[in-house]
């Protein structure tokens, strides 16, 4: 059994780590850490855990973590996580990070859009980009992951077939993206009230989401070139999912179903990633570690318009971060994740 | 390997049996029966299962459900299944249930609140009603399971403890019920149109809601009385969940915690009844197959109040069928039924 | 013109009471305060004014609202406003308090569910309680008026008919009520966090919320005789809207067509109250001022099942305080008011 | 008064129509028609609207309309109401049509994306397109209004400006839409049954929703060259609103507040369009005429992105057609639509 701790397990990604630990053969759950809820039970704030995790939260200490554990999840905001991921990957842990602070090759671009110095960065030269499909053979080996950003996960594994064969132009591609509201998490809000983002949904920090920058680092890597693009995320009312909606221009015509056999060679070993003939639906992967995608061919304008979906708290967050474990630790890669979406 | 299939597997409960049953180990799902779509692949209707269930859809055959399963689920409309029912069960086939057609000890009450004439009182007379915390040892030895409605196993499970011990009166019993919209199936009508079901709610059926029959059956057998209560189904806009607010008159003065010992004491050994010092949420239970109870007592009318919560699709249909069958087959009865709830 | 200021501007009462009083003929809103937001314009917290109401938001004062209303509505949490209401009344100024504290007749009952000493007794007997169809003369030539909860408004009038008119035995009478997200307020809290609240539902406050004693209190007068009875609210995922399903034992059996037409009787001249002969639905008085009441008779319990449902913003807040002043002002009293409810 | 017909009044557009005319001052409805409701009055539908407009639906006759009515309204679905407007026509009624049948300005663009035949092409000629912000003088002369889409409203106001003044390049215009489901009317249908559409989302008809060809028909108009575009529509769990993003490359760099001066000065005698500095919400449009528009520009890319939003039942169909009517009749232009939006 793997000896496993979450730090942050009552946010939103923590809790669905758990939640998704609970079904997890292999795992055992010896360590829950909150600042906000330690001393109480994990089933005292989340009842649907209740008989099933009555685990006692604790603060989070690293070493501790040490002693009791072969590998620890840090869900916490950015920034804060630095001091005990220091400590735990020195005492020889493995850490895969759900936060934004190492998910990037150049700190430069980290620091232009986070605002912040990091405060690490050995760490970030040692950390390798935890999206298992493009980086697979470096997360075996690793010691720290960064695990991926929700949109950034859906952005580029919708567009990476295309950019990786050259097929589109890398000026004007477009990412418009919709979210669920548990991807702005737990914490309180007005924006997140209910009455205030029910029956209703918004744009937000257009061409200044810090996501941006993660999908033009994986899409340049993989067209080999620099892209710069647009990255628009929204809020839309329904729980979880994201959607994101990508145009790119065609170098030349292509036909749909040559692009989606581009799509099925890409991902013909991917069992997480479906490429469908029609659009993909949120509630298809709703639950799910699944990414579902479509596309369509506007010949009139020789643009492709690509629809990727997936569960922002699982193959954007918990799910992923799952399988990055599992990748790890040698175990089959979809242990623990081969659960079907809810749709209803 | 237990084979099973599924009629009328395109339904909500029918779709969600599909998804628990790609879930659960011991069973291999070899018939696949829908009126509607046969010849499309189960994950053409429901995307979600690409991948995962890519079974052809096929006409309902006795013949050809006999040579193929051990157990057959039909899960169509009331009056529908008899004639494929007493076929599958000449043939020496467990059968499940999931309508209202054997659920009765009476064939008359039946009757009475289906308004039509029962096809099969022979095999009603053989049938076993299927709330699994109450009938455990007749299901283990049945041929055939009427699995109970959605409402009643809340309704039932929730005032059990009470009705049993003689605790209340059984005069005045009122249970004020709410349900999400997907109880209400998945065939196309007015009042489960989007706009005209969400940001609203309604009361409907009052006093003459079939499920009303089968909740004073059970409670009456506890009871040692013929009781008949009052049974107000509501439609709220949500996807999945029941919650009842039940209101029974106390013969004598009780403590909250006095009421709860006797709740805690007839579960002892329910694992998926959670008797909770807290009131019940709906999302403790979403996607799971727990029953959540919890009260209050009004010491100013001696009277208590008790809120109980199931998914309307897993306790209140799919999961009580699944568990039916474990109990049927000998197998754990909580196997491939021991997800959490959703919560978020 | 009369001059109108609302303290309490910005919570959710207080800017559904402006958004109507812009569409009112006879008024001319001459003070919005906001403790929170004082310095901005309505229009910048709540965009959907912009260039409607474009008013500056103040502090509270008492001099300036004298010199400056003719009424002010008080839309502050219960035990804040007494101060204010006290200079604003010995100034001559006529107020409608949307809180709690001049709802009652007995102060006793108003500090023992409140838990709180009342701050200015002498005010409380001259407040009138502002359920316009009940207490019209009195609200009339009144200074200071209590303007009703949303729950009680609904239940009040759902049961008025039966009650005054000795149909009912007083014991056993439930009311089971389910309340839209925004009757919580606009004050960040966990519960009403958009994941957490949307997609499920929960019963609190059982047999203690404090509508219970003003329901009491009302139904009491109608019955003269002392009632005690239970009042259990739920919160559903819904923005607006309260709907109450109230349950009570007839004193002989009673046909519906004859209860229904005790209702038509005892609302004759009331605009907003219709009697139905279906089952009401929230989406039909949500945004307007309407109450809808329906019922069932339950032949065999010789019980009657009413359900009754208001806009917990409008006939439950402001719609009533609205009516209130109209009629304090002698204007018609569906000025401003007269607007049909949404639907979709 | 102004003699009112409004024929298709059940669905959802047409009822909207009839809420809105119950507060107009100077209209009076005459006939109401409904294919699948005649002979029940309007409030027996819409409880909504009991006591408020109980007229009884009939089925459509144009004798009687032009008996009775000064201004028909069509809201039937296109291709269905050809004949009926003939005959209104000939009898010398106005007649705003909300069908996409009078429209175009080119026959042959309406029957290439709507593939059928025009029934009547000398009446398209006379048709004026009903967009009240650009077409203002010809529809005060019009005796056949083509009411504008949905989604074509605001996408058109959210580009003008900026097209009709030339910043920014005619290639590579990208509008990602985004639509409440009432926006699919009020027929059953699969993709709108609540259990299907709730907690989702998808995009639809991408490259070829007819909308698509209104856009280009407009915009095509105000740059004095033909404009073809993406359009990409979808489908998002809320009964109301329509929000778009729209993306063009900028000919020279502009700062933002350039760009909101020109849009600033293009709508500054439009009181329904509200130009913000802040990113719009669906929230505050929705229950009224009032289109929302902000923008970003980003410096990287040389790009703006503009966002707007409407109500689609308001200013994407009643609210415009009651304000094409009250240009049609020369009454002021906001009369019965200058109510703010719910907000909550």
């Amino acid at each position: 059994m793997i000896r496993v701790g979450v730090l942050g397990a009552t946010g939103y990604a923590g809790a669905e780590l758990v939640r998704l630990l609970c079904s997890h053969k292999d795992t055992e759950i010896t360590i829950l850490a909150s600042k906000t809820y330690a001393g109480q039970k994990m089933s005292d704030i989340f009842t649907s855990l209740r008989g099933i995790c009555d685990i006692v939260l604790e603060e989070a200490d690293a070493d501790v973590a040490a002693a009791k554990c072969d590998v620890v999840f840090t869900a916490l905001p950015h920034g804060v996580s630095h001091e005990v991921i220091k400590e735990l990957h020195a005492k020889g842990l493995k850490v895969i990070d759900l936060s934004g602070d190492f998910r990037y090759n150049d700190i430069k671009v980290y620091e232009e859009w986070y605002g912040v110095e990091h405060a690490c960065p050995e760490l970030l030269a040692e950390s390798v980009y935890g999206l298992c499909e493009l980086h697979r053979e470096d997360i075996k080996k690793a010691t720290l992951i960064g695990n991926p950003g929700c949109y950034t996960t859906c952005s580029i594994l919708g567009l990476a077939p295309l950019v990786a064969n050259g097929v589109v132009e890398t000026k004007n591609i477009i990412i418009d993206a919709k979210s669920g509201v548990s991807g702005a998490g737990r914490g309180l809000a007005l924006q997140t009230h209910f009455a205030e983002c029910t029956e209703t949904m918004k744009a937000y920090k257009i061409a200044t989401h810090r996501h941006t920058s993660e999908i033009e680092q994986e899409l340049s890597l993989l067209a080999g070139e620099d892209i710069v693009l647009s990255f628009t995320p929204h809020l839309v009312p329904m729980k979880r999912g994201i959607l994101v909606t990508e145009y790119a221009n065609l170098k030349k015509p292509y036909t749909k179903e040559e692009l989606l056999n581009i799509y099925k060679e890409f991902y013909k070993d991917e069992k997480f990633v479906r490429v469908l003939d029609t659009l993909p639906e949120v509630k298809n992967i709703t639950g799910s570690n699944y990414v579902d995608i479509g596309l369509t061919v506007d010949t009139r304008l020789n643009r492709v318009i690509v629809v990727a979906t997936i569960d922002n708290l699982i193959k954007g967050a918990a799910g992923q971060a799952l399988q990055n474990m599992n990748l790890l630790f040698d175990l089959p890669e979809y242990e623990g994740l081969d659960m079907p979406g809810y749709y209803i």
